[in-house]
């Protein structure tokens, strides 16, 4: 039987357009700095891409720098700024922020002083919504862009960070996109390339299929394909609690990602689950990929006040505009069966 | 009539290995920090392209840390380290060296403490090649990888960085490679990544194009493709000597690259002749392509001696592997055909 991917969250399957982009692209052959007709070439596509990248981010074109993803995007963002921020964002931000923001149990992070922090527009593991408030430093759009209306020119904030592979592009590409007038010093330096902001010869085929991503995503959130989606994981939630009595949803009550689901069953092992989930043939995860390879407790159900043992018992499954009911009935089944095993081992 | 592309040292033409590699990879939709199968998926392609370009670099997989290219590789070996370092560094060294390291007149740079050194392998505009002193801090070896037998493991170096896109693999990505036990802090901070010296989620698709890109290069270069490419090369440089002579050859009688000829007609700016010889059909350039924006005279040949009217006048020619004799004879007819034409004019 064919495996079902419902870890969305962590990455996506490449669209169609962005493939199409990108094996497009791998015939140009030109450097972008390149005056020539082939650097003019690539060029273009680049520009084009920034364009669609712009127009899906509600943003100006010369206001979005490409960078090798949202965790480069956050080091520039943030590094050496002391910004404050809340256990709740990603490690790529938390990394340079000071952490000590309180989390409401919903999810909610409280923020005293928006020009001086950073806050994730929406969580990876929870789906938990922010409602950023104006004038924020930085806003980790990542999880956010392409699921939620978004638009940057409207948000008040002065960056945001984005990537292309949570939204069907492709991984190693993604943006910072600053507000017009805001001081930024460049990190990688040399060819000068993204008007002196981001040296190093640009990702043609990765921004090519990230501006195609970008596009299609806008399309489908026009659309109202997240809604459907929404419906599948209501579902998916629905039939969970119908028969595992001891399952605990995180954020729930929340204004939540249309495609994120993390629940827990107090004692049985996230690790556990995704290995068992696995061979059954479903792709989900335990905490955020990045830190998936690491025995621990997410830090993001800690400071919602989890505890130790919700906290490590916790999975998150995320749909994708490709998820089909039937995928979701699937794992459903699956999942109660290894579930009321587990409670038959437990008992 | 076809264009002919000779500017291999500014970008080359995507490999069919690495396109293949690429396009395979497109199908592998998981994270590689993902600990289910599609996640272990993706690893395995990372793994696997670790191993080629190791090979290929004459190092062990394990010291080999993927990079968004050889610009942020460089930041990452460079930044805040105080290195020595000449005027012929790439802008994305030179950014973070002293500059003040001697260059005799035929492009070889006098080195007086290689623990303290960033050290090109070869240049870009001119193709000289360095001796690389034992115990050499940083080499950048992007043009020389390759291109010329050069194994990180018996160079001494403690680091060298290297990009795909000068060898057949896509842009937007690289590698710095370190010698066991050396230090090095992450720039890139979050979801520790890259045995967590470079934070981020990979560029599964350069990668896997960077990996298949390096084993073909390797494979050329012993198959000594280089030497029938240093034999056109002399073929272009002769043709042109014979009926420029006013022409100066830059570094020709050094050690260089067997694809590279730097020339210059004092007078005739080498952003004139790019746009001519553009217009003519042959890409070439007037110094390095991330500079090749800036009207400025190329500082390598400045350090090298040359006068600014030399400098100013410079162009450079870079063939490929899929050069052949008859692009170098139309090349080589049609710049004559101009530099007639500018010798008329400034007569």
């Amino acid at each position: 039987m064919n495996r079902v991917y419902l870890d969305h969250n962590a990455t996506t399957p490449l669209r169609p357009e962005a493939r199409a982009a990108m094996v497009a692209a791998m015939d140009v052959a030109g450097n972008p700095s390149s005056v020539h007709a082939e650097g003019r070439a690539a060029k273009a596509l680049v520009e084009r891409a920034r364009a669609q990248v712009a127009a899906a981010l509600g943003a100006d074109g010369a206001d979005v720098i490409f960078t090798s993803g949202a965790t480069e995007a956050a080091a520039l963002a943030c590094a050496g700024r002391g910004l404050a921020s809340a256990a709740v964002e990603h490690d790529a931000v938390a990394a340079w922020g000071s952490g000590t923001l309180s989390v409401r149990a919903d999810g909610v992070v409280e923020v005293f002083e928006p020009a001086a922090t950073a806050l994730q527009l929406a969580n990876s593991e929870t789906g938990v919504v922010q409602e950023l408030p104006a004038g924020l430093a930085v806003t980790d759009a990542t999880q956010g862009f392409g699921k939620l209306p978004f638009a940057f020119n409207w948000s008040g904030a002065e960056m945001a960070l984005v990537s292309a592979h949570k939204l069907g592009g492709p991984k190693g590409i993604g943006a910072l996109v600053i507000r017009r007038g805001t001081d930024l010093v460049a990190q990688l330096k040399g060819g000068g390339q993204e008007m002196g902001r981001r040296a190093g010869t640009e990702n043609v085929i990765g921004i090519a299929g990230f501006g195609a991503a970008a596009e299609a995503a806008a399309r489908d959130l026009a659309d109202g394909r997240w809604g459907e989606i929404e419906k599948l994981r209501n579902i998916l939630e629905n039939g969970l609690e119908a028969s595992a009595k001891s399952i605990i949803f995180v954020g729930k009550d929340s204004r939540r990602l249309p495609n994120t689901s993390c629940f827990a069953v107090p004692g049985w092992k996230g690790e556990t689950q995704v290995m068992q989930m696995d061979l059954a043939g479903f792709a989900i995860s335990a905490g955020s990929a990045c830190s998936s390879g690491k025995v621990r407790a997410s830090r993001v159900l800690g400071a919602m006040g989890y505890d130790e043992t919700v906290a490590a018992s916790a999975i998150r499954v995320s749909l994708g505009l490709e998820t089909r009911e039937e995928d979701v009935q699937r794992f459903v089944d699956a999942w109660l069966k290894q579930e009321s095993k587990y409670r038959a081992r437990a008992a």
